[in-house]
C-alpha cells in the first residue's frame, strides 16, 4: 500500500481549506504554545498591545510584503470574517451610494457568490459568466468588456470548487481591479500594482482559518465612506495598522510562522510557483494518461495548480475512490458538496511526496477497479 | 521575593485580554497540535465541514448552553470580528430603517464606544451616562428611563477599562435588552431569559482572541433585514449553525477546551462566581486596608470582580509598581492607556495563588515605597 503516516500519525491532507500547514510551522507553534520564549505566557494569552505581539504582526506583514513585492502605496491588513465578509465590505465601501455598477467576471461558484452578496449594496453586472459552460475556463480578454465607469471589476483568481485558475490578470484598463485570491494567495508571484484590492482568507496557503489578508491601494482607503461602523471601514483598519480592536492573534502568529517557512524553504514566490507547477503536473499527468478513466474538469490551459478536480467513470467508483483513499491515509479527496466528483487540493504546504503517493494510489485504484 | 514561575517559565498574567487561559486547556491543545487523536491532522488543518470539527463546535455550544442554562428559544453563534463588529451589526440589523432610537446605559469607555458606532446607523440616546462622575458606578433603576418604543437598550455588564460591573441587569420592561458581556461572560450565572441579545469576545474568560459568542433570541433572528451581506445578518448565521463560511476553527476549539475545563473544575457558574468573588476580595482588601496608598477607582458596591482598577499615590510610583511587578513575574498590571493607573485582570483562569502572590507583592511594595 502506498500511503504514508508521518510521525505523530499525520495523514496526507488534501483538504480544500482549512488545509495542510507546514509541519515545521506546526512544530514551532507546538513547542512554544505554553509560553513564548522570553515572554512567560502563551501567544494565546498575550495582549495585542504588547511589544511582542506588535513584533509578530509586523513580521507577518513584512514577510507578505517581501514575498509579493508589495509597493509602498498599498496597505496590508489582517482582518476577520473570511473572504465572505469581504464580499460585503467591498460593496459597502465602494459600490453603495456611488451610482455606479460593480462588474464581475464569474469563473466559478465563489465569483457567483461574491456577485450575489454585492447585489445587496447596489447594481451589479456579470461581464462574463462561465456557468453555462460548467465553469471550465476563464475568458479571453475579447470576451468581456467592463463599463468605462464601473465602480470596480471583481474576479476570483482561483476557483476552489471547480478548479479553474487565471494565469494572468483580466484586462480592465484603469478600472479598479478587485480580486478574491483566497485559494492561490502566496502560491505564485503576481504584479500587485495591477490590483486595487486583493483579499484572501488565510486558510489555504497562508495560515489557519480566522484571519483574512487584505492588500489595498491607498487611493481606495481614502475613499471609504464615513457612515459605516468602524470594523467595516478599510480606512479605520489601515489607520490603526490592523489593531483597531483585538485581532485574531493566534491566526496572525501562524501566518508569521508559515511565511517564515516560505521564505526559508523557497526564498521567493517564483520558487514556490515552480514547486506547485511540479506537483500539479504529476496529478494532471495521471489524469491525462488514464485513457479517460480520470476526467479533469477544467480545460487544460485553465486548470488550477491548487485544486485538481476530476471525475471517475461513475459516482459509485468516486465514492469508493474517496473511501479507499481515506483508509489509505489520503484525507478529503471528495469534491465540494455542490458539484460532487473528486478534488485534490495541493496548496503550498503539501509536500511533493504526498502528491507522488497519491499518484501511485490513483494508478493502483484504476488497475483494481476497471470501469 | 513573592513571585512564581510555573513550569514552562510561565508568569502570572494579569492582562485585560487576550488573557490568561487554563493551563490544562493549553496543555491539551499543545499535546494534540500536530494531530488530533484519531484524525491524523491538526485542528488547524481540518475542514470545517468535517465530522470532527462539527463535533467540536457542537461541544463548545453544548458547554455554553449548559453553563448558562440557555433556553431553547435562543441561538448560540460563533462569529468573528470581536465585540467591535457587534457594535456595528446590532444597529445594522435592529436600528437602521426602524424609525426608532437605540438607547444606551453608559457606564464606561466600551459602552460609549458602542453608542458611537451605533450612531452610524440611526438615532441613539444615552439614557444614563456615568462619564461626568468618571465612570465609577452603575445607575439605580430610578436614574434612567428608556423610551417605551426604543429599538433596544444596550448596556455593558462589565467595563474592562474602568472596572465597573453590574450586579443585576438593568430594568427595561419588555424592551429588548442587549448586552456586551465581553469581560464577564461565563464568570457568573445570569438569567439569560432577561436578554434579547448578549455578545462577548472570547478572549477574557472563554478562550483566545478570534471568536465572538452571540446569544440571540429567536424573535430577533426573525427580524433581520434582507438587504445586508450575509456575514452581517444574524439569521444567516443562525440558519447555518455558525458554518455560513469557514469559522475561526482553532478559536472555537479552544472555547471547547476552556469550557470543558470550567465544567470539570467548577461544575457550574455559581461555583465559578464564588471563586471569582474570593479572588477579587483578596485584592480589594489590600486596597481598602492600605490607608489610602492604593485607591480603588469604582465605588465599592459596583467594583468589578474581573478588573481590579486602582491608583497609587502618584504616577511615578505607579510606573515603578508596574515595572517592579513585571520583573517579579506579574505581567500587564498597567491601566488602560486611556486612563492610566493600575489594573489587575483576574478572569476565570487566574488561579487564586496568582492573586495571593500579587497581594503579598502589593503589601511589600507599599512598605518599601512610602508615599
Amino acid at each position: 500500500m502506498t500511503h504514508h503516516v508521518a510521525s505523530q500519525k499525520r495523514v496526507w491532507n488534501f483538504s480544500p481549506g482549512p488545509a495542510v500547514l507546514p509541519l515545521e510551522a506546526l512544530e514551532e507553534a507546538q513547542r512554544d504554545l505554553l509560553a513564548l520564549p522570553g515572554v512567560g505566557a502563551s501567544v494565546l494569552e498575550i495582549s495585542h498591545r504588547s511589544k511582542i505581539f506588535e513584533s509578530i504582526i509586523q513580521a507577518a506583514e513584512d514577510n507578505i510584503r517581501k514575498l509579493l513585492k508589495i509597493p509602498n502605496n498599498y496597505f496590508v491588513l489582517f482582518l476577520q470574517g473570511g473572504a465572505r465578509l469581504q464580499f460585503g465590505m467591498i460593496p459597502l465601501n465602494f459600490l453603495r451610494q456611488t451610482g455606479k455598477t460593480a462588474e464581475f467576471i464569474v469563473t466559478g461558484s465563489w465569483g457567483a457568490m461574491a456577485l450575489k452578496e454585492a447585489q445587496t449594496q447596489g447594481p451589479v453586472r456579470a461581464i462574463w459568466d462561465g456557468k453555462a459552460e460548467g465553469y471550465r475556463r476563464v475568458p479571453r480578454p475579447e470576451e468581456y468588456r467592463p463599463s468605462p465607469d464601473a465602480a470596480y471589476v471583481h474576479f476570483t483568481s482561483n476557483e476552489t470548487i471547480e478548479g479553474v485558475q487565471f494565469r494572468v490578470e483580466p484586462e480592465v484598463g484603469d478600472l479598479p481591479l478587485v480580486c478574491d485570491a483566497s485559494s492561490d494567495f502566496l502560491s505564485r508571484p503576481i504584479p500587485i500594482e495591477r490590483y486595487a484590492l486583493l483579499y484572501a482568507g488565510a486558510q489555504k496557503n497562508a495560515g489557519p482559518a480566522g484571519v483574512t489578508i487584505v492588500i489595498i491601494r491607498d487611493d481606495l482607503v481614502r475613499r471609504c465612506p464615513e457612515d459605516l461602523p468602524s470594523m467595516l471601514n478599510y480606512r479605520k483598519h489601515a489607520e490603526a495598522k490592523s489593531l483597531l480592536n483585538t485581532p485574531p492573534c493566534f491566526a496572525v502568529y501562524m501566518v508569521k510562522l508559515v511565511t517564515d517557512w516560505l521564505l526559508r524553504q523557497f526564498g521567493d514566490l517564483q520558487k514556490v510557483h515552480e514547486h506547485n507547477q511540479r506537483k500539479a503536473a504529476i496529478l494532471y499527468e495521471v489524469i491525462d494518461h488514464s485513457n479517460g478513466y480520470y476526467r479533469g474538469h477544467a480545460h487544460p490551459e485553465h486548470r488550477s495548480l491548487m485544486n485538481v478536480t476530476f471525475r471517475l467513470p461513475n459516482e459509485s467508483l468516486e465514492k469508493k475512490f474517496v473511501s479507499e483513499a481515506d483508509k489509505a491515509g489520503f484525507m478529503h479527496l471528495e469534491g465540494h458538496r455542490s458539484v460532487g466528483g473528486c478534488r485534490a487540493s495541493i496548496y503550498n504546504a503539501m509536500p511533493i511526496e504526498g502528491v507522488q503517493a497519491l499518484k501511485e494510489f490513483m494508478i493502483e485504484f484504476q488497475k483494481n477497479n476497471p470501469a
